[in-house]
């Protein structure tokens, strides 16, 4: 159960959207330039960037909705990003995005551990300053998202097939809420 | 020096924002409702929470920025920001806001760490839902906002008198860039 009163059956972030929609805008307006905004980075790496720290922060609701949502990007491949969830340093992924991931695992723990060596090997594999910088913002992004979440217990569907939903919804429409239902 | 070529002289986060004015727009504005929109939490106590989680996550830049905007809410009253950041167990304020700063802690630490009890005692004290929720909010974006000032090594200025400019002219003049310079 939440822990204030959100508006039923809302899962995870939706809830806490519609009890607080003066931050829900800035809020739902970041998450679609940072994961589906124009970008040299896919929105499938993106997403799957999401999803990586969300698990890192033991955010269920962040962690599965993206999972899907980086899936639905990259033509329903579930494996890969849960490749990338379970070992980055492994996964099937280019070497500019495997550093790009380390930094990111870098961010979750804290801005100060990100070193001059972990940003030095992204250039070296191709990294843009801008991709760089996205990478740490969504990796920061979704410290504050899994905290908001969890912090006010929002509820947490257990059943896959509303993830693999929600997933298909966020990347085909996107995080700014219709203005008409 | 900065992980990436952020423009030249622009201290913490200022520079961040120039360097991609996409994101920095909602970040932005998410500052500006969080910490200055109408609120029956004062915009003095929400800077406080604000600095207080930014110590934690040894975000100097935030921290003693949010500390000068803080104190110029509150009359210039350094001493009482600086007790809530030292001890808030014993800090001079009131209950309430004393059991929503140990939310605001909780939450630094993870969302998940935010227990029923620390709910209740909040609302004992006569916190109501909407200030739970922000509480939750301002420590879960200040995680986001210290992770990308120190994840890309930004500018942190040294001296004193920049911090109590800087902090005057946020609870001034607030967090939405003027279109005109």
């Amino acid at each position: 159960m939440p822990h204030i009163s959100l508006p039923k059956g809302l899962p995870g972030i939706i809830g806490a959207f519609a009890f607080r929609p003066e931050t829900a805008k800035p809020m739902r307006e970041l998450a679609e330039v940072l994961l589906r905004g124009p970008n040299t980075l896919t929105s499938g790496a993106r997403e799957m960037i999401a999803s990586f720290v969300s698990a890192r922060n033991d955010c269920a609701f962040c962690r599965d909705s993206h999972r899907a949502a980086a899936a639905h990007h990259l033509d329903g491949n579930y494996e890969l990003v849960d490749a990338v969830r379970d070992d980055y340093t492994t996964a099937p992924v280019s070497p500019k995005i495997r550093a790009l991931l380390a930094i990111a695992a870098k961010v979750q723990q804290g801005g100060k551990h990100v070193t001059i060596a972990d940003v030095d090997r992204a250039r070296s594999e191709g990294a843009t300053d801008t991709e760089i910088h996205d990478t740490v913002l969504i990796a920061a992004a979704f410290c504050m998202y899994n905290r908001y979440v969890d912090g006010l217990a929002t509820l947490t569907p257990a059943d896959a097939a509303a993830y693999d939903l929600m997933g298909h919804r966020m990347a085909r429409e996107g995080y700014i809420r219709q203005t008409s239902a």
